[in-house]
């Protein structure tokens, strides 16, 4: 599995850049938002659940982004810095910019929605000149989030990082994360996605959104190797494909696939269950675990943050998810199968 | 006191104008927002606010505004029916929009403020179409409330409100209410304010909201007596000036003024006094009372709500009012000046 | 006629406010555009070319606008120079903005139309600062003109000149000049063309554009006593509605009406018809004429203007004017009816 | 001179993409455009000059763009069928959208600028669901200009053409033609040029150009080989690198580079020198001719057309250009220099 190569030299682990937000999570849940009368407030957005999952598994982590100049802004950072990530990339806007919302609706744990606030939000002012050529260098790998290729400036930010992080060796994971209320059209997406993944070497995202990707080659029946293959013309080297509730599958370049297990879980929400797979999972990979491993970690992570009520603060360290998978291990099964092409 | 005539004949009391939103009260108070965990969902925005005041006052009341299509927007809808205020000019807006918010911040009963979410707000696409002819036709009084002329096409809304409203004889009160961070200049403001100050009954601001209006004339020092007379040329009967800490003071075209009385409170906070002023002295008003009543009306008002928790949700019935006020009389003292110019 | 009242100690005559551009003429006419090959440049827009035939006119003009920071705008400036305007409150903008264009085609001399190009225009980032209480204060008249009030800050300009003007006693020409490109909505129109037309002395506007301003009112017919009345109740004491072909009707405050002669004219096209008219018209009411005398001058000066290439280049003197009518007279008959409501 | 392949079967050669607009060139010329007071209507905007100059020679030649729904955009569509290349693919905008505008302004041979009319222009709403993959495919090559980058939808839809030419090997030509008016800022220029430049078989630009695409690598000191060498390393074959008075100098994969030779002319004014050059040395080089023959001939046709008043309308055909160079060198004499690293 040494398709990866993450340079031991470099003084940070990982990088997560762009969305910094607010989740106010229903605190009486079940029933419709309009019957809940109070709010929790929690750090949120995709890139950082991801890092704080990072940071929480012991990873030296950093962020790239920026945040509203108020009190939510704040709160923010210092939770980054209290669990500690490295906050000398997170720059505080001025641009009388909001930090973005997402308000939770709990209904049942298998119907819940989000209400988010994203107009003229912090995050999506992030700028070129943001981005430290150095600081990238500095980085064994980086996360990027598809929600920050929504807007400019901070679509040409993400393509300065990418720029700096192949010129330097910085293994780029990219975390489709599909929103689509930031974007203009499906085709300007599709046509930013396939820029950003061209240049990535670990490719996250559902079936839906590989095929938003290939939209524009009116591709006649959605095929997961043939999506895989695409990619690994460029850059990619892992391509991580999610079916819902028949999990995910990882395709690598050298024609193999994996599918994830399935751990039992005491379902409160979905949300938070693909951010708390992918810091198990990147952390299994930067380990130098094979796939079937890291992937496990991945699973095992979800299934412990599912179980609660916030996503960044129930990220689990590395003891946590270990003893939950010996855990299931010595009681319920998961299930793990694997392929080759 | 026959300053102000309200046709009896019409089926409206009072109809609110414009800006219908939530605020999010901090629960843990008396520290930085920072630190506050748990936020409290209320209807908010002062139009509402006095909207609802008057509902509880007893008075038939209805309201003109947009909603955003979500589950705030309509837990608002709700709350109004609930209220007794007629919704069937409250409109569900269709453009994408968000339901404003306003999160609270008390880190004193004296050091209050609010983090504002004014973005892509439905209250402010209210249409001059939104607008029925017969429906201001119908109400004996409204309010419009400045900030709803911040923005088009709600600016055009409320031109096209009183535009029937003088037609038909409707009485205006305006609420300066100017919050900046809507407007692109302070020149802007002060032109539509001003044209929109010379279409009403009654206006109602603090001294520095009457200066920006006055900006334009490059007066050299603010006088309260100039000031009321430049509107007593148009259509206003009264105008109430608001000095902070030293109270409000009335003036009435034929040349009286009357200082408000102060009640005594235990203020929690300060939101929500200047929309329980409002109510209370325009009850008084409609029901034909002494300006001094009125005002020291929505003086008692003002002093339940401030001693409570929410600004809406808190607005007091006559009786409560009257009893407060009984109450007060009959211990600490209120003051009340009088003046003549 | 003595409703209008110019107060003889006013240093200036006339200002022009407002739109400043471009006309570009086509010189081989009687074809659709596509086969026009060049073009002749000239100075327009509906209150330059008024102010040019006021200038002609030997009244002592002056002009309120911005201009583009290119070789147009310094075009326009030389022109109004060379014409004797004084140009001390004709701004260069520095917003990166163009100056507007008009290209004529001239199918055959019933058929023409223009090829606009207003989009990030100078003469619409005129603002409330730029415009000078003294400037107006001392000129006896001024024009504004419909267009001004299609965007801010050129809008807020308008309003600002208005306020000072009624201030002091400058008398304000309302010229419609309704041009739908540059305006989001009927309503808005309607709305913001009403304000202006409320503090207005003499309103000259076509049918259809005075029943743009009623359609808030959606009265049932049009009808031309009913809408002077309208504005005679604000400031208003002339109101002249154009009927197309069958000419101009000019109504008074004091309940009398005028027809608008009609001059013979070797036409060429119809464009600046209004512009001149306009000129001629108000020329005559400053000099103290009867209403006929200053509508048949107007008249008189459009059949010269529609007999030219130009527009602003092709305004007469007084002598012009005047000979013109000798001529007409002592030949072909001019019409003039009158009428009393 | 193997480097590019251009696949015959395909029925087109050659396919421009993007600005279509007019020139309007001063007739009055040597003077500041002040005083000019006629100007002449041509098709122009860079990738129509060339594709122009392309039929002119002889190639099956066809167009994707927009053009407005008005007179000029008829003019620009009619002159283009005159010229037998394809509208197939020539839009009709209908965004209430203008044609871009060019006056030009010639004080002297060597003092020429451009007065530009760029807001809202048709050119620019060119959308990715306009271009059609077979198109691309039936072409041997296509030329894209930098400014379709400058805006969306314009630059998703140069990005889907560059997808679909890499797909099926047309051979891209990449004018980077950089007019900073459109953009928001050199960072946002720097990001899309290089973007659009890793998919370019041939990048054609001016020295400052590619300084700006490196100002991301803050590179020391502009080096034209370290430059061409950094695109080699993605797809490009040959890098032209433009130096003003200097010359320009193509550099190729295999290490050669070439002066452009310097042919006499009888200059009238500059524009059009790079889009004649571009349609020579395009026509050269799909003719299979060595690289200093193409350039000769590119050389040849600048020379042309900026001896004559039109830049579009000037385009030599191969005749005219042979007959130049066989004059000029039974004349005055043309420099070829010739490098190797």
């Amino acid at each position: 599995m040494a398709q990866l190569t993450f340079d031991s030299t470099k003084p940070f682990d990982f990088i997560g850049v762009g969305r910094l937000c607010i989740d106010l999570n229903a605190n009486e849940i079940h029933r419709p938002m309009e019957e809940t009368l109070t709010f929790t407030k929690y750090v949120g957005g995709s890139p950082a659940n991801i890092s704080i999952g990072m940071a929480r598994l012991g990873m030296k982590t950093g962020f790239i982004g920026r945040v509203a100049d108020d009190q939510m802004g704040r709160f923010i950072e210092q939770y980054l810095d209290k669990n500690g990530i490295d906050t000398s990339s997170v720059i505080t806007d001025t641009n009388h910019s909001v930090t973005g919302l997402a308000f939770t609706e709990i209904k049942s744990p298998s119907d819940c929605s989000i209400l988010m606030y994203r107009d003229n939000v912090a995050d999506l002012y992030l700028e070129p000149q943001d981005i430290k050529e150095e600081y990238i260098k500095n980085s064994k790998a980086l996360l990027i989030s598809g929600t920050a290729l929504s807007k400019s400036p901070s679509r040409e930010a993400v393509f300065t990082t990418l720029h700096y992080a192949r010129k330097h060796g910085t293994v780029v994971f990219f975390d489709i994360d599909y929103r689509p209320y930031s974007w203009t059209s499906e085709d300007e997406t599709a046509i930013y996605y396939k820029l950003a993944a061209e240049k990535s070497d670990v490719i996250i995202g559902t079936r839906e959104e590989f095929n938003l990707m290939e939209r524009i080659d009116k591709r006649d029946e959605p095929n997961d190797w043939s999506t895989a293959k695409d990619w690994f013309k460029h850059e990619a080297k892992i391509v991580v494909i999610k079916h819902g509730d028949k999990g995910s599958i990882s395709y690598t370049k050298n024609g193999q696939s994996f599918d994830s297990p399935v751990f039992p879980a005491n379902v409160i929400k979905t949300f938070g269950a693909g951010d708390s797979y992918a810091a198990g999972f990147i952390y299994g990979l930067m380990k130098g675990w094979k796939l079937p491993e890291a992937m496990e970690f991945g699973s095992a992570a979800a299934a412990i943050v599912i179980s609660s009520h916030s996503c960044s603060d129930a990220m689990p360290t590395a003891d946590q998810i270990k003893e939950f998978i010996h855990d299931c291990n010595n009681g319920s099964q998961s299930i793990q199968k694997e392929g080759v092409q």
